[in-house]
């Protein structure tokens, strides 16, 4: 293995370190904090392995959680868009497809293009293992705002037909037996708080 | 799937959000805090990914990163033993064990079952899996001080020899390439500072 590649690899390893400093809307379950795009994405691929077995059958669990290690980041030159939040969604995107050109671009030349595909397979939301990614994605925060008593719904002032309508759909697509389980669970929280 | 399967998998993924509040001694690249074993959990996972050519043709990487992604969890209840510091390694090694037992059984039982067999892999260091999960686990933490200037190189007063004893041993063991790659690199910094 030339050393020139390790050099490549290691850069892009340490330039991703910044991801540690990319702070969300979601706290931690204790609501000491906001958490970081970098402990989410731990957090998120955890998910993944152990609730597998709500995925479709012809999703591959291990592309699923190599999709979520890198699926947020682009977020260290494009910023977090908190889900509740407003912004421009077509600026996002160019800055995102700029962000991820940019970071995967420092690894060698055949991983840096496995990478974007991965990533851009992740964003388009179209093949299984993107469809369950993504349902992961969205399940983790409603789960810390359960455990923190409100969190970023309270933040944004949402409401359970909001909540459903930018999370639940997402969840449902990938993951329907995990919108189930929730879905009362948010009806009760948000009927007593 | 029964719905009391969900509430175990997902108090079980509430429980382990507590690794974000664990502080490890190495700092961020850019000096300005400790990392938490949430965040150097990710990043160790993706150090798999990115450098699974390093490892031996029989290591099947996607164990690799799960193992990766659990392997600090039993530090909630046992802290963090910096790889520099004093401590008594057979009341840790009850103690992470003690800790495995606990955190692992709040999973359905077949998952509390795998994951302890895949953290007790990981830590008895005798697969080629676990062998590269480990090196991976020691490669990241010099990488994090060459970029922040020192880190825990200097907090704990260690030179070439104790970083080779300690660490470098555990990095060529399963990725001698890294080692060989890495080791002129500490001892020039360790020359320069």
């Amino acid at each position: 293995m030339p050393a020139d590649r390790i050099d490549k690899q290691v850069a892009f390893l340490t330039e991703v370190d910044r991801l540690k400093s990319i702070e969300r809307a979601t706290t931690l379950g204790d609501g000491t904090r906001f958490e970081n795009s970098a402990e989410h994405s731990w957090h998120v691929a955890l998910y993944a392995l152990i609730l597998a077995e709500q995925a479709r059958p012809d999703v591959e669990i291990s592309r699923v959680i190599k999709m979520l290690l890198i699926h947020d980041l682009v977020e260290i030159d494009a910023g977090d868009a908190p889900i509740f939040g407003q912004y421009d969604a077509e600026k996002l995107a160019d800055e995102e497809a700029k962000a991820a050109r940019r970071i995967f671009g420092l690894l060698p030349a055949d991983q840096a293009s496995e990478l974007l595909d991965l990533w851009n397979e992740f964003e388009a939301a179209a093949t299984p293992d993107a469809q369950f990614a993504k349902s992961m994605d969205r399940f983790q925060p409603p789960n810390q705002n359960l455990a923190s008593g409100g969190g970023s719904w309270k933040d944004y002032g949402v409401d359970l037909n909001r909540i459903e309508a930018r999370v639940g759909a997402k969840i449902a697509r990938g993951a329907p037996g995990l919108w189930a389980w929730l879905k009362p669970k948010i009806k009760r929280f948000m009927a007593e708080n």
